[in-house]
């Protein structure tokens, strides 16, 4: 009895930690909402902000319809006789297809025997809609800053309800449910404790974006004058304000702590690394751009040559956009593996994440692909080096880490539960302790090799998440480009949407000043 | 022993989660504060800023002295000779009197034998003060945002410190402690279900700040420069930055979720319908406006005709306020039923709170009520509605559910534990269940109609608690009103408030610029 | 067994309670950004955001380098033939020196028998390092407000690492850990209960910040401007924006919250405490401003005398930043005593720090110090007086309460455990419970003066904490300034440092605008 009403409060704290989260991350909204308007001309700030909010908006009904149902739908067969979930289904390691509008509420978290648990849904059914929920919102939102200020509205609405629906999900249905990144094929032969792991959407929320960013960003074209088409010369266009930058990247911060948050588990190293390798990306980057001599004064044009000459006398800068965004890069890259990485391969991922986020985002300037709000170098870069370097730099405790692994003598297959051997055929078929049986087709002392499979998974399943998303969303920006409802029309982009659009600007002349200085009478 | 200790770690984590919550919940000052900032012209801003944060401080002391004493006091009737709590003060169930300062905080949840439990107030007696504390200081604050831009300084002190020390607190006595909505008299003969329910403040805390918004609203007047004496014209007063409005709106969202979270329970399911109601309402306003041909372009007088013409082409728009306020709206509607509505009722409730803000907004200014940040149209048509239809999309375990009424052989009175009866009188006199003993002069088989009563008990707590709010305000803003300290004169009003009143103008000029754009020598 | 798995998720639900709060607490950092971000003037707005999020970031990998080492290295001695914790390192009382790098995470919390638990610690290793990492970086933080507008950047970077890896670390050493503070030399004789108390941070953050503020301005010297060098006249230098200081402050409020929150004991009493404590201060301190008549309108320069005159009636102001500062500074005192003060305690403590705030500002402004964000009025004044009023107004339960001392007779020496005593001998060695042996030249009867050397205690804690870090401060400011690297040069400082410094105007001019109001076409 005692025992039940423990595990029931538990059960309990669990949900209520899941959600309280759940919430701090939807916030991550408002987080990339000042972001990016602060990255963005005056004239486009009311568009980029009702983006982001619709972000979360439609992605809620969307999500309530169909998202959750492509990604977590029929996860546990019921027996309708006995009540009891015995077993899940194999059937469909896709996509989803129940739960359609939250319907069937009698979801239970995949605890049961039989089944080894490799993500853990302790949450309650609304619990887990909520939470899963605000990962496809954030998805969505990496998107709507690559095409800041000039896409479509209706272009960006379509896009939105796909991406959050439909895209993102079925990922989300291989990575985080019962997809077949998590539950490898048997014919693979993998070894036992291999499977994708991605702690917090690095791949399947923070990839997914970043890569879709990338699709549409090239469909669109870059904003005019951000490259000349004459001389090739290439303008900064500066955002208009900083301090919402500060305080959107803050959030984003505390959003990406709660995201590791939410599922209550290791939730102190994981913030531990989350912090450390952020700090150790946004340094590096800095140092980098600080380093560098050929850093343009792109607002050298507003000062007078016989000012500048005089007064103006470091040459260097320390880039606050740059820090910022590289640090977020860095906190994107722990999503994977901040539950398991040593703190030192944490700081070890950040520097290396700090020198690729500066080369990318050269690399797209170089190739003329404008990403104002730089989606594609900290969502994609991240992403993608933290799902591969988490296996390599993991704490020694997991089997799969490549930094600790201890050779064939030890990662093999045995008979012999005395012997060094990891993985004993006295686990074959013991599930319940999360692990697979062996492979029937292994002999004794065949050597698992564990760490490189690890990595070689995360490699293949980083890969199908971004040919996926790729394959999704070239047809639906080309036909969005082909109709010509991609981008708003030229006039419109030189003079701002906000107007436009939205006919509200952001900062009307007509209620600014503070009142007081009027000469003579009002 | 161990037993103890559970339920003594279960009370120590449910007031951890109040608190935490609860500070959420006083993070919507800052909402609010952004919120209104942004809807204000940039010459009052500073003066809507302490007001908010002033909401706050006040708020405190005065909840501390009298507040929490009127809304909470002599819960519990103490035997001072064994220490234990015997029975509750049933002498006055229209308003608290225990407790001023703190003092004697002895204070026991209300959980006793012999008494049934309807609203939880599982916290400590400082967790429950802190909680309804931030209740108090978000009613204050909705009146301040219709006030906005035109009241005077102490006049708005008066009224925060009676709304936040006696207004509220009393509707709170009556709707969330042991009142007379929500212990019905007992001739009345209600069904043993029904009582006032209101999860999250809808009534005691929305429609009550939005009733008295719109009593203050009419008062005061509208601005000078909103509606033109002469001609009748309505003008568009546009806030200064949609940023401001958008960050503040986003830090509302999250304490919406949070004030379901505070109480620890049925918070998946909470936060589910608050998001999915939200955003149907945020989506069905916009879409309304978005359609209406009437929307006027106030902002045409500053661009030329010739511009005009050839360049903007679309002719509706996409309001990113009236989303943030309908979005706003349609969370607040959630509030009184969140944690027993279908997800798909609570849409459905968004859409009808969609209709409704769009309407009272266009009657307010019809009538020539100027409230400039929404409150009346989000707060008391929110507030007002989703108290109405809580019960009536209820889930079906929700035995006064009126969509899943099962019919009078359901719902009746019934002397036999096997019949399909929901209430046997085997419940009578059973208060632990949380149910009321059957009425004595009811008799075998006599239909209850649960949810109808329900339904009729919300309307009667809903108008009720508008009408107190109503007696309470008239009186106060007429004096106000009478005494000529209601309002700032019309120099300061044209001028703005931050200079004149506080000294400190939201942006001094002194202090803008970047500094490197002079001509010449400094 | 099931004991133990009760222990375990209690232990878990500590860990997550601290680890959550700790990322509030964290969020502060952009609080201090934005409050300091409005405060100064638009021209130097990205370099104050920058070092603040520098502070996060830089702090992270320091204290992760060698802060945790120095504050809670080698807190308990392993006894490796057994695996488990004998006793405690006495060794070293002043520094910590284990855990570089967070190596050896086989820390345990410091709950192991025959050894006092004073201050709670029972997060997991890496809970504990980011808890303790993000007071840290508040400490530094509160430093570079007061430098603002006028600090080199490497000098700031050196005084940051130096602040959050060394100074403040040690003095947490003393307080928090198992320094010298905490365990009292037992030749000094003192009361059993007596110890240096400090809950969240009051003297070893906020005292900290302060103390190392007030000498770092003094070493840089006021802005240009602010003092004229030859009349000695004042000039007011205003913030660029109160929006942004409202929300930072609004952040910094809920930072507070969250501080008490994390060790999630006394939580509702805590905030209870620091909401009525920050709102007498602020409302203290608003209405000294206000009833002041000396306050001078500094913006009339800009107004012509003719409408002055006639337009402006109220000659005394309702100041929103000394409300906001005072607030804090309520705040700040409330962090070492708000889970033992009484709530009446409470408010008188917030009355005398608005006075004292008050008074302190004024001082350093007659004295030509200029702390442009009011960092040393709020952290250094709060900070000491929060230390030293707290067990002056504890409640009766804590036997260092001065006003609820009950005398001699009471608090005394027994050898009878039955007598009115508070300590009788039979304690002497039953450290378990949190007490130490009475000292053995102790005879039976003799009075203990609990709260008189409980305070005496404090305010020896306070001035160690002080001169320590003065002691560290000022040879590092001394040669920042006497290497000339401490201050911008004054051509940079006129013109902002934004640009010069990092390329990046807060607000950059060809960004602004919102499109439409062009004359013609474009």
């Amino acid at each position: 009895l005692l025992r039940s009403q423990l595990d029931e409060e538990t059960a309990h704290e669990y949900d209520l930690t899941l959600v309280m989260n759940a919430c701090m991350v939807l916030f991550m909204q408002s987080g990339f909402a000042l972001l990016e308007a602060g990255a963005v001309r005056a004239k486009n700030v009311t568009n980029i902000l009702i983006k982001n909010l619709l972000d979360a908006c439609v992605g809620a009904l969307v999500y309530w319809a169909c998202g959750f149902a492509f990604a977590f739908g029929k996860v546990a067969v019921k027996d309708y006789k006995t009540g009891e979930y015995s077993g899940y289904s194999s059937a469909n390691q896709f996509i989803g297809h129940k739960h359609f509008f939250l319907s069937y509420p009698d979801y239970k978290s995949p605890s049961i025997e039989n089944y080894p648990v490799r993500v853990f849904h302790g949450g309650s059914f609304y619990g887990e809609f909520f939470f899963n929920f605000v990962f496809a919102a954030t998805a969505t939102t990496i998107i709507s800053g690559a095409l800041a200020e000039r896409v479509e509205f209706g272009a960006y609405l379509v896009y939105g309800v796909i991406a959050s629906g439909f895209i993102q999900p079925v990922t989300v249905h291989w990575a985080w449910s019962n997809g077949w990144l998590v539950y490898p094929p048997e014919s693979l032969k993998l070894p036992p404790a291999v499977w994708y792991r991605d702690y917090a959407g690095g791949g399947n929320v923070h990839a997914v974006g970043g890569i879709a960013a990338l699709v549409s960003c090239i469909f669109i074209g870059p904003r005019l004058g951000r490259f000349s088409p004459k001389t090739g010369r290439k303008f900064h266009i500066p955002g208009h304000s900083t301090p919402l930058t500060c305080l959107g990247a803050f959030i984003l911060f505390i959003g990406f702590l709660s995201m590791v948050l939410g599922h209550g588990q290791s939730v102190a190293q994981g913030v531990t690394n989350l912090t450390l390798g952020g700090s150790a990306s946004g340094l590096t980057s800095m140092m980098i751009v600080n380093l560098e001599p050929k850093v343009k004064d792109w607002w050298k044009y507003t000062v007078k040559k016989a000012n500048r000459s005089r007064v103006i006398k470091p040459r260097t800068y320390w880039s606050f956009l740059v820090l910022v965004d590289a640090t977020l890069a860095g906190m994107v890259s722990m999503c994977a593996g901040c539950d398991v990485l040593e703190p030192w391969g944490a700081v070890i991922i950040g520097v290396i994440v700090g020198f690729a986020f500066h080369y990318v985002e050269h690399t797209l300037v170089h190739h003329k692909v404008d990403d104002p709000v730089g989606s594609v170098a900290v969502h994609l870069v991240g992403g993608v080096i933290g799902v591969l370097l988490a296996p390599v730099f993991a704490k020694k405790e997991h089997e799969y880490s490549w930094i600790h692994w201890k050779g064939c003598d030890y990662d093999c297959v045995s008979d012999n539960a005395n012997s060094t051997c990891l993985y004993t055929t006295s686990f074959a078929g013991d599930a319940s302790e999360g692990k697979r049986a062996l492979h029937p087709s292994w002999s004794d002392g065949d050597c698992l090799h564990t760490p490189f499979y690890q990595f070689a998974w995360q490699l293949l399943g980083i890969i199908s998440i971004l040919a996926w998303t790729i394959v999704c969303s070239i047809p639906l920006f080309f036909v969005l480009w082909k109709l010509r409802v991609l981008r708003v029309d030229a006039d419109t982009e030189v003079r701002g949407i906000d107007i436009a659009y939205h006919g509200e600007p952001a900062y009307p002349l007509a209620a600014q000043g503070h009142g007081w200085d009027n000469e003579g009478e009002f």
